[in-house]
């Protein structure tokens, strides 16, 4: 299998997990580890100078994982122009998960100011991993604005109830030239499997892992499930049938 | 993790990979290898003694694998337990994965058939592995006759169609105090991560590996799905919510 | 459209609703007439001869239905066989509704027992509509003894779950030369439309109208369902297409 | 139940069926006449002032219809504007089904030229009925502005997919005070029972009745399906259950 590359920069793993959600260090450190990752995304906006955020970017240093400051809890573009440009320092990298939520409620991305700030951050030279909604008109729009990835959700943030329009994740990843990373509303394994199935390149998570009863079992399965799921899009499967068709001969030879 | 334990007898993969629909013996080799598989199934029904069936069994040997005869074609108890006496006595073995179908173009089961042959075949001790319906009655009638391990259709053989009633499938493993694996009927990976994520102890496999495009690949792929999915079931998923739930955040403290 | 033709008579109406569930009489009464049922389901098991039972049935007589006896709650196909034998003397009908039930938890149908009664009551002269899982084996056995329609479950009995396994249901009626009636698990009036369109003869409901917040409300609903499922199915609907397809034109000419 | 309003004005019938697709004047008017619509969508766009446009039109206003015209085949916000200008002109009506499509191939809206084209047109007083994709954010963006309904889509335009996402229409209906109105994608009677189901207040159709093999049968199908979704969302539909419930008995007493 070819190498994820996202920015030019190539990855082995194609499962990117968040911090979010966590609430332990060790657990999360183990958790990252068990999942296999080389990249993790970190909120910004919640920096608390005196606190976690120290403790946690200090892990993912150890670790030795690309960070990837997102612009979580931004309601315009203005706010994720400001923000990238604060992490860009802070973190001296200018790879950014944009996020441009409508409603602290929802959580649901608004796509105009998304749209709006890819431009913008495209033009500071940005590195912009664009979350959005799954609309393959705006997902390409993304793509057309200089984005290095479109990152569609399967489902709103937390929800856990997987993809739920994988006909519009298909439409996506068919007209895609660039990265599509599933990134929001997964639960469990099945999901990661059916995204790359679906022809995704990597999948974003973090609650589903980080509040998982043990997270570092499902960080785990998460891994193997990605894994799985790329191979099986490799793989060609078999087609749907309407109708059964015998396994158990070898083209009319005998077996055994 | 515990190891399967089916008849006595612990095994540390929970994907069985059968024969049937192999093309080719390199390939099928190299795609049990690639399934890390313990165990195989093969039709003793089709048997031709100068042919195939002889090189199908040295590989098996060869590669130290448990083997696992079925009675595939057969449509009657009689059939199905003459041929499994056959099996025993040509292979050595007393287990035997019991199919009864009703017919030769549907291939499903008939349960009627099952339950008969089943309870014949328990009394003379063999270790019977019965390929059944997603009926959950069934599957409690099958296990209460005695049967090792239920073995439920996702969907009708080689239609690929993945597990048309979950709900069955999770009603059938609440109650089992057997094995139940999921056989027949899945195409992609995430369909066996599902079956894992049910509850189910192992997936039964064959026309999914062997008539995919690239059967080594596919092997693979299942091979994590299988290890994905049972750690999912361990892992203790979040639940499913209506409403989104922000992850970006450790309970109100900060993150980076 | 043709009607409805069960054991040699004529419905107008492809709705049969059921009186189990109801906990008033007036709302009963005002229900079946809402949904413009011709037939009618009661359970003899529950005969309680000082009580509502004759009630219910002088409601049935006053509103002309035909009276459906069926063995519900029993657990055995003698059981199955005596009811319907009391039936047939006590409401002079031959007709019965064949339920036999595994256990009074699931309240799935216990499909060897069934078809043990269905053979013995076709030898008694009843008209048999015979309640069973989905599995299309078992339904083409119970037409194949004669019965004169055959009742696939959408779900169990109770849990408006609606068709949980489309795909059994169509197999089921492909092959069918007697009604397929879908009867059990419906929850809403799309359910029921969906059970026609897969081209089921007619739907069983009592649960879905009976325990509905308004079941008079409820009854029209389903009736309307009925009909427009009907009409879809003989309609010829359009082909699923993966791709969109203009409508705005009228084969390249315009419109206005 | 309540009449449907939009922009002030009442309606009985929950069906807008539109005029593309049709290839037959007489097949279309007996279609409008079954399906028991009173407002009926024509393109502008298309216009050709020698051909059937007038024809149809000429139908239109002896079926007593309200006529919608759509800005369907405009690309941009200027050219809707544009569009539904000449529309109020030559039709004598400020409503106007917007619509503006990313392109010509996937014919999904453009959702920043949308709502841009909305806000100029409630400005110019234009009654706005403005179709979009099925993102919760962008509806109530729509709504904010002032569109009298927002009809967001169940799948592409003419494919016949039904409601590939339920989940988001339910979102968009629990939070909105105007008319949601399902439009495109829709194939059969259940899925505008469906639709209803969700708490749609109207469904729109146009390939699914007039691409049907009979149009007529189809058109009664739809407006059968409508009422029985409708009443099914007012009628407290029974709840939805993991486990079996029995059905028939009245609360332990006795039916005959």
């Amino acid at each position: 299998d070819q190498p994820l590359v996202i920015g030019g920069r190539s990855f082995q793993s194609r499962l990117i997990t968040g911090t979010g959600g966590a609430t332990d260090l060790n657990l999360l450190e183990q958790a990252l580890l068990a999942s296999g990752t080389e990249m993790t995304t970190v909120a910004l906006r919640r920096l608390d100078p005196r606190g976690d955020g120290a403790a946690v970017y200090a892990l993912i240093e150890r670790l030795k994982l690309q960070v990837l400051p997102n612009t979580a809890a931004c309601f315009s573009a203005r706010e994720a122009v400001t923000t990238a440009e604060l992490a860009r320092e802070a973190l001296e990298t200018n790879w950014i998960k944009l996020e441009v939520i409508a409603d602290d409620k929802t959580l649901l991305p608004d796509v105009v100011q998304t749209l709006e700030a890819a431009r913008q951050l495209v033009a500071r030279d940005f590195v912009v991993l664009a979350y959005t909604n799954d609309d393959p008109i705006v997902a390409r729009q993304l793509e057309d604005l200089g984005c290095a990835a479109v990152m569609p959700l399967g489902a709103p943030i937390g929800t856990g109830l997987g993809i739920l329009n994988p006909h519009n994740i298909e439409a996506i990843v068919t007209r895609a030239q660039v990265p599509i990373v599933l990134d929001a509303g997964l639960g469990t394994a099945s999901d990661a499997a059916l995204a790359m199935e679906l022809g995704c390149s990597a999948v974003l998570l973090a609650t589903a892992v980080n509040r998982a009863q043990h997270p570092v079992v499902m960080a785990e399965a998460f891994r193997h499930a990605v894994a799985g799921g790329r191979l099986a899009a490799l793989g060609g499967r078999v087609p749907r049938r309407r109708h059964a068709l015998a396994s158990s001969s070898m083209e009319g030879r005998a077996y055994l």
